[in-house]
């Protein structure tokens, strides 16, 4: 880009790199919420995303530990509670592992990672390498995909609960909790974005990073799909439901 | 592990989980050399190893940043210059884009890196990060699957150009240079491995390591084999080879 974008602008090119790449296009989510696929696959979806959850609190704690302002840093420490909780049985992370109890997973099993798809590790861990290495703004414009959340959440929670006998309310509470926390947070970053961002550069550089975030998000189904919806490609190592060879 | 093994049983085991997970036993890598796939398939397959082929010499220079001697930064150093030459027409990355100029691919859209797919720039940053990150024994011990690449180049070399009509001797010229380079390289890797790897963690840590890196490699093909071999698949923003929708 050559020229500045004004702010609205800017939101308005953000808010298109989500209607074009965020994952609620992707053929495994279609598959999911639409009752589709067997308790097998959805104990690999939830095993793997569980991974994601995992990495997400250690993601906003590299992102803090660069901020040099209280009130950021405040502001931005809400997610790691969120995720973390104030005790061991509440916060993301548990009520993620909620879902995987309810799902039949060995929650010991679950924890260790063992499993997981490679591509899911190697995909989370850029997550967390970028917010690491790039300008604080990349780092909270990849934030920027919960600006889309709240639809592909609804989504999910009724196709799931509709199509799906093994799943109940109290195993998607994550997903309610994500429905006030996400707007929330998305807001936040998206007025943030839409200050700081003041050159063409740091306005693509805000851009790319959504983009990045996207890619991610997609190459994580890609991957799934790859291993548990086409027959036969499980990789060596990871996640075999019962029944699937 | 909890007791030591000797150096020729650990040696063993590394060849036991080559001989497991070397991604020679990927399917695309059977479709490749069996003349399986159409040209942009291979194009597809070409200009996603250009990704981690640009990243090999980074990877290593960032070994060789870490090691304080003299002596084994000189050996490492060595395949840095075999990647990058001595001139710009020189050396392995040089010799892939003549591959990828046999293939009809646009030289300047190659070196941009734009259109490789996201997961293989996941797996592949995963590997520098690896090295970069981990102790220099398991840096060291991640590229040994080196062991194993002698057997698979040959089948590629000799299934292509039975194969293809659009490959000639010329375009993979790389793999020749490799023939050479690789069990060199290896062997001293394998030697290194034997010696330092002296407590049960230490040798765990190096089976791991190779674990790790064939992992990579395979996550590598699955993302080809989904994008580029299931119909439909190909993720936003990545190549399209002509005649794909």
């Amino acid at each position: 880009m050559t020229e500045v974008l004004n702010p609205d602008e800017l939101e308005r090119r953000l808010r298109e790199i989500g209607a074009e790449r965020y994952h609620n296009h992707h053929p495994f989510h279609k598959l999911l919420h639409a009752g589709k696929l067997n308790r097998g696959q959805v104990q690999a979806w939830a095993l793997n995303r569980y991974y994601y959850q995992s990495r997400i609190p250690i993601k906003d704690a590299a992102l803090v530990s660069r901020l040099t302002d209280p009130a950021l840093r405040r502001e931005w420490r809400r997610r790691i509670v969120d995720h973390d909780g104030e005790a061991p049985d509440d916060g993301g992370i548990a009520r993620w592992l909620t879902l995987t109890d309810g799902l039949g997973l060995d929650r010991a099993c679950v924890e260790s990672t063992r499993g997981v798809l490679p591509a899911t590790k190697f995909a989370v861990d850029a997550y967390v390498q970028f917010v690491r290495g790039r300008s604080i703004l990349e780092a909270i414009a990849s934030s920027l995909t919960e600006l889309f959340s709240a639809g592909i959440i609804s989504e999910r929670v009724a196709g799931m609960l509709a199509n799906y006998s093994f799943v109940d309310e109290q195993a998607l509470a994550y997903f309610n909790a994500r429905l006030t926390q996400a707007p929330r947070d998305s807001e936040f970053a998206l007025a943030y974005v839409k200050r700081e961002a003041r050159t063409p550069d740091q306005q693509q550089a805000v851009l790319d990073a959504l983009v990045f975030k996207c890619d991610l998000l997609w190459a994580q189904l890609d991957a799934l799909y790859h291993a548990y919806v086409e027959p036969g490609h499980v990789p060596p190592g990871a996640f075999v439901p019962d029944g699937v060879g």
